[in-house]
């Protein structure tokens, strides 16, 4: 790893925090997850402690259980949109469906953002996985897993030649009476299984050459996505060996692909609970799932993976076997995988699980300083770039990372104090577009002076 | 009409400006039409000049002709979401395909905006009309005007139940351990000849209750959509009794759909050049257009509408029998259809008419003096209830319209000089929702303390 390699944590913003119950342990209004006010908060807050980037997970269609907080509300182009206008600097992830957007609308808003933040778009393409969400457009089921991620593909590959379709790049010399050169556009004449466009897009590229690419599902579909265009890789990972693997595997099917393998970064997501001293954020564990107690937490982890605690010990190594993701499930695979993996390389028991992740992510449990060791050790040895932060509560878990976690960050000297660069892709030290390093484009929107 | 009617003027901001060569005769950096502080100078000076909101036209496809500005670039939905975070108070107006959005992600998208704006937008619904745009949108040619429409209809009603479908105004009480109250929420469980969409929206109501309704078809159909749907309507009318014959016919087929006829805001383009005498107007005029004089413009009018101008004098009457717009054009209806109006009402010549509309839009040519004249004259008869101004070249011409004519507008007392509503629905006299007053939910997100 490069001297210069930069450890990266973004942050997800939505609603009132990882937890379902998140909403009753918080500092804040009822119904803030609908509020401007509130979200700006948050992205100062993010700011404040430079973090690379607001995350927006999503899903087109209302949570009706009443008991938890509404986890998608806001449209994240939208959203972030509003928050890059009034906060410079940070990063923005807007996660977006590929199955439920045609690709012309979604390249143009994208795109629009991107220039209008002045590059510091990332587009999460996922592929959506709820019958809840197909009900909102159309009469047709949710498609099966496998044709959702060829449509994923094509949608990607068909945003991703749009985005290029107009570069002020290949203008050349603009005749008398014209405006614009026009070799500057080209269309694309896309035609395949899912989509016909003809472009060219009618946003031009913007300073970051293109938004950064995202992506999150964890099947083996989802990893063949990441590999040919993921840039900004979210995924499960609770054991350094399912991370060293996961990175491995990852990094050869990139290169098998044609790409770099240097030119992903891996940001698995991260639950830091912090307090004063482990048993403290133990309890504090408890009380945010609403478990209550450890006998809870355990009942519960048995619940869900099939266990009967009547015929297992509690503190003996776990039966991997027993941990398989059924591969016709049509919920995200990547965290019953994540807990299988952890069982199978570390042989946990059932007491260790349940402090080792929550809802999939890795769990982080302690003082200020216990959670900054667990972010700098994986990451120092290379396993990780760096953490998709999925905090207890907002705004107040938030507050408390950049109070208490970043400046420990900072004095170690893995963590910037300052932004040093203008672009997203940029501070993740990703190429260009195909494979180009950044440059300011002559004549382009950004130094509209010519 | 009541003492307290307000003149309504809105502002197009598309790209350099209305007419196509106008990237040539104004001041600004050549790409500026994607730059965001170009457009953030541009707002900024509508709020200066005390606007009701700032319009922007759409087409999602690149116009390629290098000679001309491209008319439509940023998306306006985040575009519009950007600025509104940097300018308060004023309107946003943004153009949206019917034929090309699903209903689902454009109505949270609105309404994510109109949420983040404080309820100041306003949503344009056209059904497209260009062969280039279907080209982005898959292999299907353009849908008949006709289907267009049936769509655009079935669009709208879908989007209206959208979003009024999570409306904390209906909460009642919260059961303990519950965040909010169920009955908020309501599916719409839509099932139609286009759409199949369950419900509810995952954005709860905004505080104007849902963005105003803009509509600009100007064909039977597109009528027939403004008098069930529109609130704000855009229009091409070039004399008096055009104005007088097309308010009586939308309200009386609106009070026949069952809404009350005041409910409608008609604001027609106008298109001002502002100079030091008319005849300079009429030489900046013969300039804007790239004509270069009176006898250009005039062989101009005459190729377009079929005259020969060998065979008619140009200061005699013209005969409206020349000016029927056909029906099965698929290229806007509006823009013939106003200048047969002129010829059938007015009697006018060629020599007049060219001076009298520009692309099918009202035009005045003259003094700040006669511009204002001009404006106050057909508003205070109650023929229009404001405009929709299109201005030669930005932001030269919009700066010169909010120096010289706003002043005068305001000394005579028709115009406002301080914004005294919140909302866009409140400044246009709108009801809210279903014909209920608006007013702020209670425990909504506006008002998040309890």
């Amino acid at each position: 790893m490069s001297a210069s390699r930069q450890l990266h944590l973004s942050v997800g913003i939505n609603s009132t925090g990882y937890f379902n119950a998140s909403w009753q342990q918080r500092t804040g209004a009822r119904l803030d997850f609908a509020d401007p006010a509130y979200y700006l908060r948050l992205a100062r807050l993010a700011h404040q402690g430079r973090l690379d980037a607001l995350f927006l997970s999503d899903h087109p269609a209302l949570m009706q259980d009443t008991r938890v907080r509404p986890l998608h509300s806001l449209d994240p182009l939208i959203l972030l949109t509003a928050l890059a206008a009034q906060v410079p600097d940070i990063g923005l992830v807007a996660t977006v469906s590929s199955s439920y957007n045609s690709p012309y609308n979604l390249a143009r808003r994208a795109q629009s953002l991107d220039v209008l933040s002045g590059g510091r778009l990332a587009v999460n393409i996922v592929s959506s996985f709820s019958e809840l969400v197909a009900a909102n457009f159309g009469s047709a089921p949710l498609p099966p897993r496998d044709e959702r991620y060829r449509r994923a593909h094509e949608f990607t590959e068909v945003v991703r030649a749009l985005w290029g379709s107009w570069d002020f790049a290949r203008e050349g010399e603009v005749p008398p009476g014209h405006l614009w050169g026009a070799s500057a556009a080209r269309a694309i004449r896309h035609r395949s299984e899912f989509f016909s466009v003809d472009g060219p897009l009618n946003v031009p590229r913007s300073p970051q050459g293109q938004p950064v690419i995202a992506q999150a599902g964890a099947s083996a579909q989802g990893l063949e996505l990441a590999a040919r265009h993921g840039e900004l890789v979210y995924c499960s990972l609770l054991s350094k060996p399912a991370a060293a693997e996961f990175g491995q595997r990852l990094r050869a099917r990139a290169e098998a692909l044609g790409r770099r393998p240097q030119d992903l970064r891996i940001t698995p997501g991260l639950v830091p609970i912090v307090a004063d001293s482990r048993q403290a954020a133990l309890r504090r564990h408890e009380q945010l799932t609403g478990a209550g107690s450890e006998d809870e937490l355990l009942r519960r982890f048995a619940a869900e993976h099939g266990l009967d605690l009547a015929r297992i010990d509690p503190d003996a190594p776990l039966d991997p076997q027993g941990f398989q993701p059924a591969l016709d499930q049509r919920r995200p695979i990547g965290f019953t995988q994540a807990v299988a993996d952890l069982v199978r390389h570390e042989r946990v028991s059932a007491r260790e699980a349940v402090r080792r992740s929550e809802q999939g992510h890795r769990l982080l449990l302690g003082t200020p300083e216990d959670i900054a060791d667990g972010i700098v050790d994986w990451w120092q040895e290379g396993l990780v770039d760096g953490y998709t932060l999925q905090v207890p509560a907002l705004p107040d878990d938030l507050e408390c990372f950049v109070r208490e976690v970043v400046p420990l960050l900072q004095r170690r000297g893995v963590f910037r104090t300052e932004y040093a660069e203008t672009t997203l892709r940029e501070r993740l030290g990703l190429p260009g577009w195909a494979g180009r390093r950044m440059r300011r484009v002559s004549g382009g929107p950004r130094r509209a002076g010519d």
